[in-house]
């Protein structure tokens, strides 16, 4: 996928030497034997049979990490321990089928002292499955793919209830083949879950259009240790404080979100995604926030500094759908060579779609005037097919890079528009300085993903060279300077990744200590015997992963 | 204000008697003396002065009671005591002017045992405001009219922080010098505060264009017994569970909203309310619903049922501001009379604004054309005009109707669509029928107030010869016959007005015994001797009042 001269072009930059490093074999992978004991193994066995009761190699690894940085460096070197030396896989893997087995198994789950883990997709970004098993003997994968009803479809009230293990790939194709959508488009698309994307608050690429994940859920069910939180699905209450707010977020911390009741669309008749250039960050800033503000929110926009837009713009070059990113080359060379060279602006990608086509035209027709208001230079619809040809691809390219021995990671924040460019320029700065102060000084892109009236989010790639063996400390180094500027300035420390283990450390800042008594005050009270995926979330040390 | 005509008719038609009732004089009010123990009176004087802690007559019944229906009997007849024989004015009224001056209050008030009951604008119409003291010894009434900073505006963020004692209309008044909204008018606009309306989950009456109260609110500061909640204003955020949606509703059961962050808009440039015809409720509902479905959610929709349409035509008719509804009338008259009367429509209210004229424009063409679709009549903008004009009203009509003898009560739910208009028909079956069993057959009115993508709430207004001095029983039949019908239906029992005392019997149909055992949990972190406003919200006993 990254052709050749875009990654010798970054591999010279960042200092990569030639060697590849492939993952591990998975037979090569270290694991060690599971510590449930035969009471409690005998037990879950009895509720789950052994089909769907596993503990075996295969099942153990697939279940053992997420999709951070720090767990594709622990897969890929075939040593799952975590860093304070304890096991780092699952002792075994859980496949429920209904909310009565799930909840028989939190039960015997909570007499033998197994923390749970649960297990949607598998696509956390920050330590969100790590098999950590707090003060427990031994932890369990909860891994809740049966629990997929397809659900019931209410065509007039266009809302969907359904299992929370369904992906959401396998929602929108079953949504799809009846004219509907459900709108919401992670990166992790292709393999996450509906009860995943609610458990942490997921924002979908067009989520100015969809709304995040929390503005589709109506109703839903938690199964906790202590019982169950059922909420009706209704469009709007003023019956005392929002429950579904405190499950939405808790990340497997309270118990296991078993069925979700969302609001569907109509699939929509029109779309158009276009690109814009702007000769500065600044400037894509304002239209971007005028466009919030005048009621033209973009269903999808993103608008890239001026070095992640040169280096997509360089690893799309050569790739296999290449012919978007030559025809805007084409394009923006005909009007900015020579002027000051296309590598030195912003790009932007705008998106609107709708059920009026009309509307559709009418919100790009603005959004374009705006623009031209801030000196943003029209590309049309070439770098916008681009982006969605493309959109899911990030996670491959990321192996890709890892193979090559490059140290890759993202993270994510939001904050009002007043303080997004000091904002960007402070965790950009911060990030640059660890880099560096690690001998390893790297590329660095950031791009706005999402908006809102009040402000926006930004999204942060890093490039820089591994240090082998040592990455923990490189990773650290520069997740605190990172987490650090951005709680500083009053931003969230996650605007769609969530918190895990890797932002836990930071949730004080973000609540205070009186809204972190109060988390586990609910905690207390759902999960009695702190089963429920322990050391996520409220954990307030330092990450052991 | 009602014109004698229509006063004839309603009180022909549920039999009041010509007798007037106004309330008593404020001198012949019974008002007990107040139990507020000397030390405790001392410590609160020490902390706020004699002038900022009054217990003098006037200011004690002026906080007894917000504008429920049963606050309105108790008040006019100047029996303040509770059912229960429990007295009905606080024993003292403060008013802090500072967040310290709170916290320090709340302090003396857990160690006196003293109750506390936060007040705003003083407009609950669910007993919210009920002088309660559940386990304590007193209870204070904590007016919150000078926590009234006007605040920080973010003019590029477009976010104001504001003091929650502010009143909306000045919020309001003050943004709209700057060329600003806020966007929120509930019926109680003129008295309503910010913190109130955060308090209650308040949807305002243009809420499909500027959204319900906690959709406007970015950040918040709780004053709890156990400490301070400040959560940061962040346009978005994935950290957890969002803690602003547990404070938002609570009542005034955990702490005191001090501080909230919202996002305002700029003032509309362009703005059309218009009225269309339905021949039956129906059509008029599935207009609503494609509207809301199609992307064209109108900022205001209102859709009466036949009883209220004719109601309101009637009193309308001789008002002051009685030119759009005559000219209504002459317009329906000819299109509908001789064909069915015009009497047995529906009227629905279409508002749309915003900063683009050329976009309303096009959204109210749209709504007609959709409307005409279902055969609906569009009749222009005399109804949208007249009801703008008078959308505060009814809280004086309901003054004069009980004068007069009658009973006037209203309440609201929201379900999904499928489920509308079953629900309208049960309740106003159940309301029929518990005025019948009472011997007082009534009128029983029912709109449409508000819609969302998936459902839309019901507003219910009843009117019927009040049982004099047994208003206790005819209330409770009443809303005892409504409140089970909705929750049977998995409707929500408050789409607006909260739960206060009047609701809290209802709140484990709407949460589950788990969901009570949650907020409970909540409660006792941040309110750990039990002060903050006891009988509301989670009290699941029968109402007192």
């Amino acid at each position: 996928m990254l052709d050749r001269r875009a990654l010798r072009a970054i591999a010279g930059e960042i200092g990569l030497g030639g060697a590849s490093r492939p993952p591990v074999a998975l037979d090569a992978v270290r694991l060690e034997a599971p510590t449930l004991s035969e009471s409690a193994e005998a037990a879950l066995r009895d509720l789950l049979g052994a089909q769907r009761l596993r503990a075996d190699r295969n099942e153990r690894i697939r279940h053992a990490a997420g999709r951070s940085y720090m767990d594709l460096v622990r897969l890929r070197s075939g040593e799952l321990s975590l860093p304070d030396g304890a096991p780092g896989a699952p002792d075994a893997v859980a496949h429920p089928r209904s909310r009565e087995e799930l909840a028989a198994l939190l039960a015997v789950c909570a007499r033998h002292r197994i923390a749970v883990v649960p297990f949607g997709g598998g696509t956390s970004v920050v330590g969100g499955l790590t098999p950590l098993r707090g003060e427990c003997d031994a932890v369990l994968c909860l891994d809740l793919d049966l629990i997929c009803a397809t659900g019931r479809l209410d065509g007039e009230s266009m809302t969907l209830t359904a299992g929370a293990g369904l992906r959401v790939a396998a929602v929108e194709r079953w949504l799809g083949s009846r004219g509907m959508t459900l709108g919401h488009f992670p990166q992790s698309f292709e393999q996450v879950s509906l009860g995943g994307c609610a458990a942490t608050r997921s924002a979908g690429q067009a989520s100015g259009g969809y709304g995040r994940f929390e503005n589709m859920v109506l109703g839903l069910s938690l199964t906790a240790p202590a019982g169950r939180l059922a909420l009706r699905a209704v469009p709007a209450s003023a019956a005392g404080p929002d429950l579904r707010e405190l499950v939405l977020g808790s990340e497997g911390t309270l118990g296991v979100i078993d069925e979700l009741t969302l609001r569907v669309r109509r699939a929509p008749a029109a779309r158009r995604y276009e690109g814009i250039f702007f000769g500065d960050f600044q400037s894509g800033l304002q239209t971007l926030r005028v466009l919030a503000q005048e009621g033209l929110t973009p269903a999808v926009a993103r608008l890239a500094d001026e070095r992640e837009t040169a280096l997509s713009m360089a690893m799309a070059s050569a790739g296999a759908d290449g012919g978007g990113a030559s025809a805007l080359k084409d394009r923006l060379g005909r009007a900015y060579l020579g002027v000051r060279g296309y590598s030195r602006g912003c790009l932007a990608i705008i998106g609107y779609e709708g059920s009026s086509p009309e509307r559709v035209r009418h919100a790009m027709r603005s959004a374009r005037q705006i623009a031209r208001h801030h000196e943003g230079l029209p590309v049309g619809h070439g770098p916008g097919e681009a982006w969605l040809a493309a959109r899911f691809e990030a996670p491959y390219l990321r192996d890709e890079l890892l193979t090559h021995g490059a140290m890759v990671e993202t993270l994510e924040t939001a904050t009002v528009w007043s303080s997004v460019d000091e904002l960007r320029r402070a965790v950009s700065a911060a990030i640059a300085a660890a880099l560096a102060g690690c001998g390893t000084p790297g590329i660095l892109g950031c791009h706005v993903s999402h908006v809102y009236e009040t402000g926006a989010s930004l999204y942060f790639t890093l490039l820089a060279r591994r240090l082998i063996g040592d990455e923990l400390r490189q990773w650290r180094a520069v997740k605190e300077a990172a987490g650090e500027a951005i709680a500083a300035r009053g931003a969230t420390i996650s605007h769609h990744h969530a918190i895990g283990t890797d932002h836990a450390p930071w949730m004080v800042r973000e609540v205070g200590a009186e809204g972190i008594a109060t988390l586990r005050a609910v905690k207390a009270e759902l999960d009695p015997t702190g089963i429920m995926n322990p050391g996520k979330l409220l954990a307030q040390r330092l990450s052991r992963t």
